[in-house]
């Protein structure tokens, strides 16, 4: 802790003593506090607008109004002689908290509240975290997990919503095994991360509303702000829209796909890369490469790889053979991956610069204005990194 | 832009009409300017603590003293019901502002001013940014570049340090050129990638003090604010500590090691990391990867996977080709690499779950804390990543 700061009149400092580090620095303290102040008081009247907004119904936030506050700040910052993009950092951190803060209020809004959500594996990570949301925003919801089928006609009576947050290979029997208990009239969803089987399971088994999700974020996830799930249509859609309604509420960022493509893109998106980060930690592993050591020697931009593959290692193996055993397709695209890679070793054998320096443009090109867009948000984030350790003591 | 705010008495704001967002809004801009006001007046206030800390020569930043400012907004932050992580992140902001304020004053001092720095390749962009930061810290800086060999006599005559800032293919025989025409007492030092050759080569020529050096960072660095400089003693490390206490006056953090475990190390860190995303971007290539539209559809961390590799395509191919085929052990550890990922062909073919969780786990322990650090870390950057994107109208 700081000594207490002793009590010296602003005047008496400016005018007779100079300047010492120590009454510097009880200026900067008391005018922190002053900031501290002003954002609590920013904060009880952002909270006053989140009031009226919610009696009003009208949307959490407003970007056009964001970057006009933005803008506003960086010029009065340009006027008193401080960096603008500091300013807009700063604010860019000041408006996120408000946000938040709007959300936890306006969130919570059901959509269709009182309606009967049944959620199979609910006492699992994803199926806990919506059962939670929809308790929230007054749904009434009841849980069906491995030990209450005995109940499924209780549980399942009347319900509005049939929701399956079970693991990827079992989604499909499970479908089959409850569909024959839910009403005609009721919407079956799933939030598995495929979406061709589970959603055709669905279909055949159900002959009302069907809908295919998946929510690209885990459990542990805080508030579903600008969050994305995917979306794959079924059946009946107008009759699943109050579901998507609700995520959007909650602040999902909804993204439609075709069960084909979604499974397609996922197969690149979380097999291939997962895969491909598997293998490179396995080959660290196989070299005993001095990870802690290497770290010391490392610019940022090394680290945040590393940092990658440790992440992956970080977690539970069994979800990620899940993934990355998924369909037999994915399998045969991660084989074509690692046949693929024996091309590369022609270069080396050969220390064919040229011929590196001819692919390397080629696949920029290809990449095209994405390469430049990589490099930006990869700078923001070193930029990021480096500033978390420069923060470090 | 914003129109013109209503003159509104804000005592007539709180008592008679009920708050509109009107109304509210503009309380929130006079608070947001107020903000402004205050952070300029604290800048004053650094600025005058970097002159006093100049004056008496005392160091730039001092993380304890930040770390007592941290925690004592925190617990204001939470007495006034604010989030003390929210109130935290803001004032990390703030310190990292005014820490690169400091240096702005603080990192010019020469540490040997008026010395003579000769810097071969002074036209490139490495040579020019620390020809730039040389003459910042009022040294005298005489450029040789490539057509400037003629000469050389003149330019060498008398200097205090020769730094090779070359290509690495070339260091070796630039230090063998240079080295008969430099003083005996003279520097002699380089800036590139490797360290063994380049280090032997400087030794052979000249007999005077040598030190390797290799900056982790690029020209585009703004500030050397916590960069990290590998140094590699090459002979009479007595009479090199000036230049190494010139990197640190700058900012830079120094990590010494062997010329031997650097260019091991950065086999592992440079180019082994750098061809592994080479041959997993030219993958995506071969299969034409729908790149858009595969980031629509993937989480913030399948995002920050996919923009380190479109960052290395964004970048200049025959500096890659030189970190990958710098020397003949790097090669063979590339191979070694290729040559190993056929090992987990037989997992794919055998749809081995088991087998892929058994590995799995073993790497897990063997990154051992590793793990949990860099789940925290990249963690805090894909929430950095999410804010960014929210941040966009």
């Amino acid at each position: 802790m700081r000594d207490p700061k002793p009590e010296i009149p602003a005047a008496a400092v400016g005018s007779r003593a100079p300047d010492t580090i120590e009454t510097l620095r009880a200026q900067i303290d008391s005018l922190d506090t002053e900031l501290v102040s002003l954002l609590a008081r920013r904060r009880e009247v952002v909270e006053r607008v989140a009031r009226v907004k919610r009696e009003n119904d009208l949307p959490a936030s407003h970007p056009a109004r964001e970057e006009d506050l933005i803008s506003a700040r960086r010029v009065q910052a340009a006027a008193v002689g401080l960096d603008p993009d500091y300013i807009e950092d700063l604010f860019r951190t000041v408006l996120r908290n408000s946000r938040v803060g709007q959300l936890d209020t306006l969130s919570r809004r059901g959509v269709r509240p009182g309606a009967r959500v049944l959620i199979v594996g609910g006492r699992g990570g994803m199926g806990g975290f919506f059962s939670r949301w929809f308790i929230q925003s007054d749904y009434q919801v009841r849980i069906l997990d491995r030990e209450d089928w005995d109940q499924v006609e209780a549980l399942a009576a009347g319900i509005d919503l049939c929701l399956l947050a079970v693991p990827i290979d079992v989604t499909p029997a499970v479908a089959a095994r409850i569909a024959p208990h839910l009403p005609r009239e009721c919407l079956l969803a799933d939030i598995t991360s495929l979406k061709r089987e589970p959603v055709n399971a669905m279909l055949s088994a159900h002959a009302g509303p069907v809908l295919g999700l998946h929510p690209l974020f885990g459990p542990a996830t805080k508030t579903m702000d600008r969050q994305i799930v995917v979306v794959s249509p079924g059946r009946d859609p107008r009759r699943g829209q109050w579901l998507l309604d609700q995520l959007t509420v909650w602040g999902n960022v909804l993204v439609r796909t075709s069960p084909e493509e979604h499974d397609e893109t996922m197969g690149v998106v979380q097999a291939l890369r997962h895969f491909a980060t598997f293998t490179f930690g396995r080959f660290l592993h196989a070299r005993r490469v001095p990870i802690m050591r290497t770290l010391e020697l490392s610019s940022p931009i090394y680290r945040l790889e590393l940092v990658m593959v440790g992440r992956l290692f970080a977690q539970d193996p069994a979800l990620y053979a899940e993934i990355i055993f998924a369909t037999p397709e994915r399998v045969a695209l991660l084989k074509d991956y690692l046949q693929s890679l024996q091309r590369n070793l022609e270069l080396l054998e050969r220390v064919d610069k040229a011929e590196f320096v001819d692919r390397f443009r080629e696949i920029a090109d290809w990449f095209g204005p994405f390469g430049e867009q990589a490099m930006r948000e990869s700078s923001f984030l070193v930029e990021k990194l480096v500033h978390r350790y420069k923060d470090l003591p």
